[in-house]
């Protein structure tokens, strides 16, 4: 059986931020999660209970301020926990996982608007070598203005300006990663033969953004070079992904929208010059198991009950950069999109709500970022998850969870022999790095 | 016995760099190493071992890349492995270790050049929260041309607008860190009340080069912030250790020197309306210990004999930014030093060692960077410690190793139980800091 490897499994990851919340603002709340954000077992017990799963990698997601960008205020941000509430430095967290893992990849965001190329190519290059081979570098640009202020600007860059900084942060970093040659380290103690000189190469960028000069002082990493997500879904994003990205993580509501999102994703790569096939479409789901469907469901509202609405403005307003607490509740999302003072991008995310009132929007805001509640026996999960893999909608899942760990105790325990069961899951890790595990070519 | 607690007690640290060398440069080629710098292993059983022998902790320098600044040529450090041929990223390596150790404090270098105090202030209360309180930053304002390059920056900032941007760069951090009161997260889940939001205070800090608005997105961390670790010898270095730092790091080649650099950085505390007792003064020794003083000499030997002066010339060149690679080996440093060409820093530090030929200065950098090596019985090296000590030299040492790890197994199993038998070292943690153990009070 283990020797038959169907052409095209499920790939999975577990979605993490390293605070009180993650999509789930009750997670923190929920009379089933163990312990708190502060503490690193917390982490552990998620990411283990992944690893038991033969999950591809984990990662968390990342945002540098705390946003007063609803009303203001960070007071109710800060009374109720809102999702940039509060977030440890996930490096130090991916990190300390390193050391309690063995096989599951791990993921981590930095932000190539507030930080150096030379930064991530380090930190990550560390990372890959000490895991030996398992790190992700999740590509973010940035959102909003509390991020730009604490690091001493008035407003954050515009959004495409942005991503131009981005393509020449992202070729820089490559650059770096490979500039010493995969042999180039010789380490040999009786010659005294540290490394070969002429296989470490100067690397000269000179961006009208980024300019690095020098080849990095670390060696080359166990992957070639980390695994890269992103995560965009403007125009604009997608075609940086459709560039860079190894994974890309996703929220879509529907099979349709994400069939047509992954077919988009797949046209951009494809327009870059690369196999649609390289890029792994990962889609995100906040499953609630039980017994039964109607048990899955009551577990489901009760934890929604936990999240406010009031926390989903907050999130929302830091997330689209737009202060949402100025409009009533009750407003329609239609009449708000007509608003001349709302901004590009947050219509186009807004737009396929527009059947909803913003008290309705901020409620599932609250209860999962938009990510879908998937409910059901973990049959019934496997099934919807199948569906979506084989439609095209996806190369794999992204779990969200609902509370901690026990949201990833449930998915390994009841929906992972399910997808075995149907081939559609591997059986054991059969590579040592996460490349491996997503199935990826080695870059050249 | 273990009641009476003496009035001041030696403290220890060791000292690290995520790559082949430490200060001696024989570590990688040395027999008695075990395994090689990309393994994190390799760090742990030296962390153990200090752990074992109950030292107040390790810590990591860093330098941001890899100098040309000896004949503009990268070829000698990468092919025989200068000190800044290879470094991992020290937080990485540092967040693993947290994960295999319970007591000892832990500290990495980050640049106040190159970094912004966000990210700093995030990455290591991050890792304090980690920890339980076991962090300390040790705070570098880099030093050559390679650094700057490698960010886009033609030269390096000056010598003194460093120090002025690091004062900057210092009380932001320390801003952001007090930013949460230690009482403001409530973690309330009945009510889902998370913080309170009076508890947590804007900080806007607006300087000449550093400027920053926010509340940091992390709480207050178990030690209030991370303790700080400083090893500038200049006027200025100094002037900036006696403001900020709890532990200093120096370098001295005799003991009357010793005690006129320790009251003189007590005077720079002093100066700044600080306690000197609040200051730790810790030198640096690289011991080498036998069951005789000739086998310890004798080891000592075998070991400098590893270190070439070529590999000398490589790191010296690159940590006083001059290119010593143009003079002959048999130059007397008494002509360098009248040499116009050497920058005024470089001569400072050059000027003790007037007596010698360029080559024997370079010989010892490449064996120690002129930390002393001291060989003898663990008896023998515990009467030096003892006679720096009382002498008023020093409050402690940083342990330098020839060979990793055994330079700490030793030190742990040979020079502690002297230590101990006379009083003049702990017996047990007795905190869980590294605060406590560094015998600091709690910052208001």
């Amino acid at each position: 059986m283990s020797t038959t490897v169907p052409l095209r499994q499920i790939h999975l990851a577990g979605f993490l931020i390293a605070g009180p919340v993650v999509h789930s603002h009750a997670i923190w709340r929920h009379p089933e999660t163990v312990g708190d954000f502060r503490d690193p077992e917390y982490y552990v017990r998620a990411v283990k209970a992944m690893e038991r799963g033969l999950f591809d990698f984990a990662f968390f997601a990342d945002r540098l301020g705390v946003s007063d960008t609803a009303s203001g205020s960070r007071d109710l941000a800060f009374s109720q926990g809102s999702q940039d509430s509060a977030r440890l430095d996930p490096v130090p967290v991916l990190s300390y996982l390193i050391a309690h893992t063995t096989h599951i990849g791990l993921g981590a965001t930095r932000s190539t608007t507030y930080f150096e190329p030379a930064h991530v190519a380090r930190t990550f290059g560390t990372m890959d070598i000490l895991s030996k081979g398992r790190i992700a570098w999740n590509v973010v640009t940035s959102m909003n203005d509390s991020e730009a202020r604490i690091f001493g600007k008035e407003a954050h860059l515009d959004h495409a300006v942005r991503y131009d900084r981005a393509d020449e942060f992202v070729e820089a970093a490559l650059a770096l990663w490979a500039s010493w040659d995969s042999d180039a380290l010789l380490l040999d103690r009786e010659r005294g033969a540290f490394a070969d000189p002429r296989k470490i190469h100067p690397v000269k960028y000179n961006g009208k953004w980024i300019k690095v000069d020098g080849p990095l002082n670390i060696p080359r990493g166990p992957q070639q070079r980390p695994v890269i997500i992103q995560a965009g879904s403007s125009g604009r994003g997608r075609q940086f992904g459709g560039r860079w990205a190894d994974a890309i993580f996703t929220i879509q509501t529907d099979l349709e929208a994400a069939v047509a999102n992954r077919n988009d994703i797949r046209d951009a790569a494809a327009a870059q010059g690369r196999d649609p096939a390289a890029v792994k479409v990962l889609t995100a789901i906040m499953p609630f198991i039980a017994d039964s469907k109607e048990d899955a469901t009551r577990r489901r509202d009760a934890h929604n009950a936990l999240a406010s609405a009031d926390l989903g403005i907050a999130t929302l307003s830091s997330q689209l950069n737009v202060d949402f607490s100025v409009y009533p509740l009750d407003t329609p999302l239609s009449d708000l999109i007509g608003d001349p003072r709302l901004p590009g991008p947050a219509r186009d995310k807004l737009r396929i709500m527009r059947e909803r009132t913003l008290g309705e929007v901020a409620r599932n805001w609250s209860a999962s970022v938009r990510v879908p509640q998937w409910t059901g026996t973990g049959e019934e999960i496997a099934d919807l998850m199948q569906q979506w893999f084989e439609a095209g909608g996806c190369d794999g899942f992204v779990i969200s969870p609902a509370y901690m760990p026990g949201s990833f105790d449930e998915f390994t325990d009841r929906v992972i022999p399910v997808l075995q069961a149907r081939g559609l899951y591997r059986r054991a890790y059969t590579g040592s790095t996460l490349r491996d595990h997503l199935g990826l070519a080695v870059p050249a």
